[in-house]
């Protein structure tokens, strides 16, 4: 039994994991563009600051270790064509040799590719000219060397979503002037604007320039009197022009999933064009899996979407490799659950938000709140900012979103709703659940109960 | 109708805030055996240490705040008994006035009182000694006299729970040479002793010399040679005698129902003699209901069990306040949650331990695991210590312990495995959960979930 894996990254790597330790028996090939397996994408922002000392240490596990758990790896191979009926998969290697890999299964974890905007002057411009995109290892280091070899002093972020604002951070850490552009209203567009505003205030008191409701038009060298390199001409939320001058520019706008080796076999694509999968991450092609940022998302109340989640690739490839030795587990379905830390803040989500909950069908009414991350009378306590997500004629919850300081334990709090949500608890029934409680860690109500008594509150009264 | 709820701690109060929520034209009294309604019990260490700089900050609500509800509290006022045919509590106010108040429905949360073990010459030594209960806000002033007016340069702590621990750290905070004295073999006996040994370990690494297996026999005041006013005469595991000299002795050894005023009105009682209740709250004796440490506790997994703590205490008080205006709620369950900070690190469990969970008729199999509490990678992590229990032959989770830093998200953690254990999940559905992600602050497996996984595994292996 010879399964192969495409991609190294979380869906092709855990889809390998899991084969190789369900059956130490299987023969297991996972094919990696680069020369990267494993690595963390999402630290990337934390080597580009400086925190993180070395690249290699965003390796989740280095080629050695995954070798050692019995799996082959062929770095530097491009997954070209599958041969469905053969089962065969067409690869080129570094050195352009081409080679044909028999499969038994298949999992294809090819991932997503950076959006490109429709900017004029983008594609004319690229790392040489200090603009970037961001997705790859191959990106980072070419992020690193603009940093390093012209010291640039000022740069513009187009996209305000979680990369782009870990990026943010990241420059202003590494003594860059940065001016953030977002062409939605506010940051941070997958949580409500309440707590966008939130990030954004946090952006502003580390002194970004955040210009939100700002579409990017143009990207151009600058003019030879000044000595930033760059121009970018945007047009206002009020119809004027905004220019900038900066050193870099970076585009980081949102990724599209990469489907082009899988539809070439036959895959039939769904929603955004991502492969269609079911739970079990079968493709509609004989033998062949998919998982990760590639594929459509099960989510268990927004039923099919697509929603790229390193948490999410994990889970589908983990569900995809033991599928592919002959098993029947399914994706057990997404949540959304995402959390982001900027500065000192860190915001988080599960679940749905209202235009999210009217589009799945329910009837939404989402309140705010606040409560102390621990009692107030203990030095240190941070407030935290919630939004709760209701159904108003079942009670039953649909989603939350949390606002507060890194130390106030925003990502295990929004953890504990996710699993409220998994089990499609109601509101009400959140303050049933028996949750620790010590002065300098909480209260007898957990936050998140407060959050959840104070939507039972207004949704009775209202 | 007259609502009266006998208590001003949580269970009284929860009961009484319920009322006055859910119908505002309630007539609602409650009342208070001291001056101190509503005041965080659990706080107290952190005002002895001086961390809370008054003691009224340890109150959640002032009485301004509690009367402004609507509710009426008469403070200082003993309840003395119960005519229960004619529907009548005999109270005693301050100033020794005796007074009979009716009711419709009673709420007795009449909580627990300090342990006395069984140690020679304890009953004659008292706060003016230097020896101290603790427990109320009573006992809380005496040690603080003690505290301020003797300035004692040493204490022996007996017992080493989680009054014990966070005393120990307290006294440690004002200066004081701390002797800590458990009778048991390793400290925190609520978890596993493999993470009772990391407490223990925090303790010794801040001066506390720890005495375990170590049952104290008398105390008596000091010869008049030393400096020191008490002296503790114990016996050691090996059986040899051990005695310290201490200016300060704290007997904090376990609580134990206070159960007087509802036995001899007819409630039944139960486990460890407290107050018999349905899951709605209700003793036997009609229209009284009861709730908080005086009760027994319906525990998810275990059944009916005696476990006070103040999280399930403001639970049972909602319900009982509920019921008592008619409603028909019942109390969820405890599943024993809980945790404590002990110096810089934090302990927390949720669910059965072996020897609890063979008692409650599961066969179970405990895993230990260790995990980061965010990437590595990122600056500043810390490891966790996770114990995971699960049933061996359904597969199902049952308990969960964890142990680490302060700053790594040990309270909410445990929430999260506490919220999968009130779904009566599945060790490895745990995987399932769609928890959040992002380098600074977790991993793409929530620790809780490679614990999980890891019981997964050696359970398949075992």
């Amino acid at each position: 039994m010879h399964l192969v894996m495409i991609g190294g990254s979380d869906a092709g790597i855990s889809a390998a994991l899991r084969a190789r330790d369900l059956d130490p028996g299987a023969d297991v090939t996972v094919v990696v563009a680069d020369a990267y397996p494993n690595f963390s994408i999402c630290g990337i922002p934390y080597y580009v600051s400086g925190e993180v000392t070395h690249w290699r240490n965003l390796a989740h596990r280095t080629a050695a270790d995954l070798e050692a758990t019995g799996m082959a790896l062929r770095l530097d191979t491009t997954a070209r064509r599958i041969d469905v009926g053969g089962r065969k998969l067409l690869v080129t290697a570094a050195d352009g040799t081409e080679e044909l890999i028999g499969y038994d299964k298949l999992v294809i974890g090819t991932g997503a590719v950076s959006a490109r905007p429709p900017i004029s002057g983008l594609d004319a411009l690229g790392p040489a000219d200090g603009v970037h995109l961001l997705h790859s290892m191959g990106d980072t280091f070419s992020v690193m060397r603009t940093l390093e070899h012209s010291a640039p002093a000022s740069a513009v972020i187009i996209g305000a979503g979680y990369i782009g604002l870990e990026m943010a951070e990241a420059l202003t850490a590494r003594g860059l002037s940065v001016t953030q552009m977002e062409q939605l209203g506010e940051v941070l567009p997958t949580v409500d604007p309440e707590l966008g505003a939130l990030v954004h205030a946090e952006l502003a008191a580390h002194r970004v320039e955040v210009l939100t409701g700002t579409t990017v038009r143009q990207l151009s060298r600058a003019s030879a009197g000044g000595a930033a390199r760059l121009r970018v001409d945007a047009t206002a939320a009020g119809g004027e022009t905004i220019s900038r001058m900066a050193d870099m520019v970076l585009v980081v706008t949102g990724v599209r999933p990469d489907t082009e080796l899988a539809a070439s076999a036959g895959a039939a694509l769904g929603v955004r064009g991502a492969i269609a999968v079911d739970r079990g991450m079968r493709t509609n092609v004989p033998d062949v899996f998919a998982a990760g940022d590639c594929v459509i998302t099960h989510h268990r109340l927004a039923g099919e979407t697509y929603l790229p989640l390193g948490t999410t690739a994990h889970k589908q490839g983990r569900v995809a490799g033991e599928n592919a030795l002959g098993g029947n587990r399914e994706f057990a379905g997404s949540l959304g659950t995402q959390v982001v830390k900027i500065f000192d803040q860190a915001a988080a989500r599960t679940g749905l938000r209202d235009h999210e909950a009217v589009a799945a069908g329910f009837d939404p009414v989402t309140t705010s709140f606040e409560a102390d991350d621990h009692k107030a009378y203990y030095p240190g306590s941070h407030r935290i900012t919630m939004r709760v997500t209701g159904d108003r004629a079942t009670g039953r919850l649909l989603g939350m979103q949390l606002f507060g300081h890194r130390h106030a334990e925003i990502a295990k709090r929004i953890d504990i709703a996710a699993t409220a949500l998994f089990h499609a608890m109601t509101v009400d029934a959140v303050s049933d659940l028996d949750l620790s409680y010590t002065p300098p860690l909480g209260s007898p109500w957990e936050a998140v109960q407060m959050g959840t008594q104070a939507w039972t509150r207004l949704a009775r009264s209202g």
